[in-house]
């Protein structure tokens, strides 16, 4: 194994410029920092570029497994320095991988399948705590739409959890995720949430295909998109408070859609 | 309306030192940053201190009615230096007040009260949000923990988005309110979250008094609190994400309660 000891080695620098969003999508690269995501990386056998380790830091066991299955993805034990100089996290913890963009649109999407669009959502923290309760309430695959907070921020990504490696998340216009969805599933229900003309979330049906639309936190789902939703929900607001959080919102409707099915 | 225009200014130093949670608690104040909390806090008739106003902010109409009804308040004109001085975020919206705590237990719980308890929550984004969704839940009150984050940390007075002033939030001994509590409705039901004996949150019913207790966002609830709980509860997880955000469970279970209770 390499070790990479100066802050003014050329790929460590490379890959310090991939806090910046455009530096990620010119390399198609993007940061994973701290042990856990590596290793939920790792186990969803995602492609890495290669893999950082503080010194004397000791060797998981799935890193193993993982090195033997790609022997391709390189790895470095660096320096508290250098891991800090590539870290966006002040203090990252004795890990962290360059990983590969890659497109995980679901092959084939069930005939009730449910999922998760996210129209113009901007805070990166509530883009992945949504990716996280999507994963965790079994829906099959998340949308992010146009303007949205970018994926591969560090934020977003801490904020998943992990859960961006568990099922389908991509990027697309929403707009044309709902026409292209429509022709695969003409049964497709697009759930969304606004004020005007609108019934309690408690009161509609989250059966066969659904598509639940969350919007930007301060002005809700976009004109264009909610011409094309077939339902419109509201979260009663029983107190003073002007609105829930966006991530809260979505994470009460994802759970009332499940618990319904379930029944 | 006087003007303070040096950083040097021997108030504006006091009040900057309430960054710190021990200035907070010795002088029993603490920082509303931004035009959005003030106005909440002026239109709940907390007691402010002082407001200081960037200069050639256009005054607000709340504001001229809150100095009639409160003349003693102080209103200060301030150089952009000085309210980034005060202020703990980077780009205070033109607006900030000095606030006094004050303890906001409620007079009297009615018999089917609805309780939020938050055991040891350390992320001020997470209590905050539990907060303004509580406040929308329509809850009655929220009960701050030991060992929680502090309520008068800036990250989590921004996160109740103004829901802080909206119900009563107090600071209390998880183990000395639940005996309290029980010895004013004994028929309260405390109804915690955790992984062992528990039923999935859908299949327990939330009528009467009820305590919902969230825990620690690694750990869950103290063991010393379990012990006291007369029903613990999961949220179901049908992904691969190991857990939900500790707000986002909280949130679930506070809507799932108020269903019920609508039906």
């Amino acid at each position: 194994m390499e070790r990479i000891t100066s802050v003014q080695n050329t790929r460590i620098k490379q890959w310090a410029k991939l806090h910046a969003r455009k530096d990620r999508e010119g390399t198609g690269r993007f940061l994973l920092e701290g042990m856990h995501l590596v290793e939920e990386a790792c186990r969803s056998d995602i492609p890495l570029e290669a893999i950082l380790v503080e010194e004397e830091t000791r060797l998981p066991e799935w890193l193993n497994a993982y090195q033997q299955t790609y022997p391709n993805v390189e790895l470095f034990w660096v320096t508290r320095p250098v891991l800090e100089k590539v870290a966006e996290t002040k203090t990252p913890q004795g890990m962290l991988a360059i990983a590969k963009m890659r497109v995980t649109l679901p092959d084939v999407l069930a005939d009730d399948c449910l999922l998760l669009v996210l129209d113009k959502l901007q805070d990166p923290g509530n883009v992945g705590t949504l990716i996280r309760t999507a994963d965790a309430a079994g829906f099959d695959g998340v949308v992010i739409g146009e303007g949205s907070a970018d994926l591969y921020n560090s934020k977003t990504i801490r904020s998943t959890m992990g859960s961006l490696f568990h099922l389908p998340v991509w990027r697309e216009n929403v707009i044309d995720f709902i026409h292209r969805m429509k022709s695969e599933h003409p049964d497709l229900r697009v759930i969304g949430t606004n004020l005007k003309e609108s019934k309690a979330y408690t009161d509609v049906m989250y059966t066969g295909p659904v598509a639940l639309v969350i919007g930007n936190e301060g002005s809700g789902i976009s004109e264009d998109v909610l011409e094309l939703t077939d339902q419109n929900v509201i979260i009663p607001i029983h107190g003073r408070a002007e609105s829930l959080n966006a991530a809260i919102a979505g994470s009460i409707l994802m759970y009332e859609a499940i618990r319904q099915r379930a029944k």
